[in-house]
């Protein structure tokens, strides 16, 4: 195992000063490797991100957790940024390009009729309700999947604590949810439209339907009617949260491609490429009832995240990026599964592949066997885990690359498995459970 | 009047496309002077802006609100932020720079143990409110000032519209806040403690107590004194919103040098120098408390911010930046007092140095004096209003130029005055009233 004491020493400084280390779990080192896990960068480049001791590894996982769409320090992206950082970032007078960004992202987005802007996915999801619960003149959202940490969002564990065992969060503690949001969110289970239907037939007093554009699966066709049917029966707003799955499979949304018709939908992550942007867009009656409610920063009004997505935007158009993102990641899948034929490994792969993940399944042991994956990979200069953001960055000739090891830490594990050794492999703790710390 | 046709037709544009035209109310042009304001800026340089058709104005006003409290484009600034962005600003790996902001926020804050990171104000005080409320066990919030635009502060006026009214924004609309956060939050009366000590009467289940830092005036040792006796008896915790008013008369916020005591302090604005960053400082006690609750956003790993307040916090400290803001605000306040008596105007001036502003008091006729304050000063190259965010980068030689002009505009009101001729000068709409718009 490479030395990285200073990462080391550094995770232990931030815990002492930070609760929890940082501001974002999937950037946690105990979610990959504790103790061994690079855990700090200095620089990173393309597909390769340089540690604080000066290692190097290639980023076969998270690519700053989906927003780095374009790779690392993309050359035209920075020379943009730059540029706008030189000539100032927050003025007296707005920065013109908030007015073209909105305009872009309305031209992409024709639906549309109205953007509002702000830094992070969470925030922009908060807009996002605001605007809709002003429309609907109901409170109450029912939702399916994760869409970030704010009052609204985990209010719905205070109804139950088990309400989110469904979605990617489970069991997420509501200390410091106000006890008045109780019954204001409702979660249905993503791609069941008898679990859609039981709920709306429950909550007959809901205004807001939001469920993410796509995560590991895409949503189904009948699941995607039902949700329309219902909507525009009972007159409710339907939010499209594609802060994960924007960027990826078009110039915008999934819901391009897949016959959705969401009255608003928000963007965030790859939207500016890695700096911070997020945007949420509405149709003109909606977004309308913005100018009737208070929503307004200092920062949402700050130029690198317009001109960072402005340049990412063209970057992605210009390129089809997407085209890219799905090809690689289906490539990727495919190559996963092939080395688990090779090696009697019980493997399946996912549906969305510009977020390409494999799950081996093993029971009980399958955490153990990530760790151990996730260890043998950086040993052989890698950042991976079951799952990869796929970015423009990434392409065959380093996938090729990352398979030779792959096929190596395939073999290692198949053995192990059959020899039942596993526990001599891992150097170090198993990883923890996503979002196990926060379950009760 | 300066042509400035782009900006017009851009800001035009800018209100079909995105709801109020832009994110952030205090940069909207019919705040300052409908139909000439500049309204956007191409670049912006020490006090220099620069509008859309190379017109070229000094900042005697906002300052991006506050935020560039070194001036615009600080050399050494954009020098340390766009390193960073050459070298990749968001990682699967962390910003090493978050634990080294953390560590030197704490060492400036030394009462507190803890630190968390947002990127604007408003999502910062969520951030505290939803820790604070974790710790108290109470869902009640007792504040004074403003707080944002989020659902918990704005909550206050869904129990009576008039609530906010004694506040900074009065009369804002409550569309689309839950109705099951009515009487989640009270405001009592700045600086009255007689207003503060009946609203903890008469809401025994209050858990926490908010106050701005400082905005205008600064807050008196009594009312100070009040709220912490009440605290410690009530075991309540205490947030000092410090994100107008941190390191403007200290290296920190105001509570530093009037003897507050409180147990959570926000910062933003200013942080970062223009730059998106805030953050959440507070007791080791209370912050554990985020480990108990679900506080998580990829952009709030975002790099820019924590390389942009190190930078700026290294500037403040070295050069002493508040004693400058003090004294240029001290100076311009003196000025002016001075030429409204060289012109027999009624003008008052407040105490909080660092954003020094005036009180024409004439009624219902100020508006009106304001606004062909604001029309005067631009056409001699200023973009000014009656009140001055003062930053590092004004110096004693701007200001006597500045009052050069501010001679002949205040002499020019002054005559109006007196022969009743006000309206024969403005030539364009009044102002709105700040928040009018908002108002019903």
């Amino acid at each position: 195992m490479k030395k990285n004491f200073s990462s080391q020493n550094l995770w232990k400084r931030a815990t002492r000063v930070i609760p929890g280390g940082n501001g974002l779990l999937s950037k946690r080192p105990d979610r990959y490797l504790p103790k061994h896990w690079p855990t700090y960068f200095s620089s990173c480049n393309g597909v390769e991100v340089t540690d604080l001791e000066g290692n190097k590894f290639i980023d076969m996982a998270q690519m700053a957790v989906g927003s780095a769409i374009l790779g690392y320090s993309n050359v035209d992206l920075v020379k943009a940024v730059n540029k706008a950082s030189e000539n100032g970032v927050n003025c007296t007078l707005n920065s013109p390009e908030e007015v073209y960004l909105a305009e872009k992202l309305l031209e992409l987005n024709p639906f549309a009729g109205g953007v509002k802007f702000a830094k992070t996915g969470a925030e922009a999801m908060s807009i996002a309700i605001r605007i809709a619960r002003a429309y609907s003149k109901k409170d109450k959202v029912a939702f399916s999947g994760y869409h970030g940490w704010s009052d609204w969002y985990m209010a719905t564990n205070l109804a139950r604590e088990d309400n989110l065992n469904n979605h990617l969060l489970p069991g997420l503690s509501t200390q410091g949810v106000p006890k008045g949001l109780k019954d204001t969110v409702v979660p249905f289970i993503y791609n069941s439209v008898s679990d859609f239907k039981k709920v709306i037939k429950e909550n007959p007093d809901v205004g807001i339907i939001c469920i993410e554009g796509a995560r590991f699966e895409y949503p189904s066709k009948g699941f995607l009617q039902a949700i329309m049917e219902i909507s525009r029966k009972k007159n409710i707003v339907i939010v499209s949260d594609e802060i994960t799955s924007g960027w990826r499979v078009t110039d915008g949304g999934v819901y391009k491609v897949n016959g959705f018709k969401p009255d608003i939908v928000v963007y965030g992550k790859g939207l500016g490429g890695g700096y911070a942007i997020s945007a949420v867009l509405g149709k003109s009656k909606i977004m309308e009832e913005a100018k009737n409610t208070f929503i307004s920063s200092t920062m949402f009004t700050e130029r690198i995240g317009f001109v960072a997505a402005l340049k990412t935007i063209e970057i992605i158009c210009e390129n089809k990026v997407w085209e890219h993102l799905i090809k690689i990641g289906s490539i990727i899948g495919d190559a996963w599964l092939d080395l688990a034929k090779k090696y009697s490994l019980n493997l399946t792969i996912n549906e969305f592949k510009p977020l390409i993940s494999f799950k081996l399944n093993y029971e009980d042991k399958t955490n153990l066997i990530n760790t151990i994956f996730i260890q043998e990979m950086l040993k052989r200069g890698y950042i991976a885990s079951n799952s990869i953001y796929v970015s423009y960055a990434h392409n065959e000739k380093i996938i090729n690359q990352y398979f030779l090891m792959v096929d190596q830490v395939f073999e290692l594990i198949s053995r192990a498995i059959d020899n039942n050794k596993l526990h001599e492999l891992i150097e170090t703790q198993e990883r923890s459970d996503a979002f196990g710390r926060l379950t009760k």
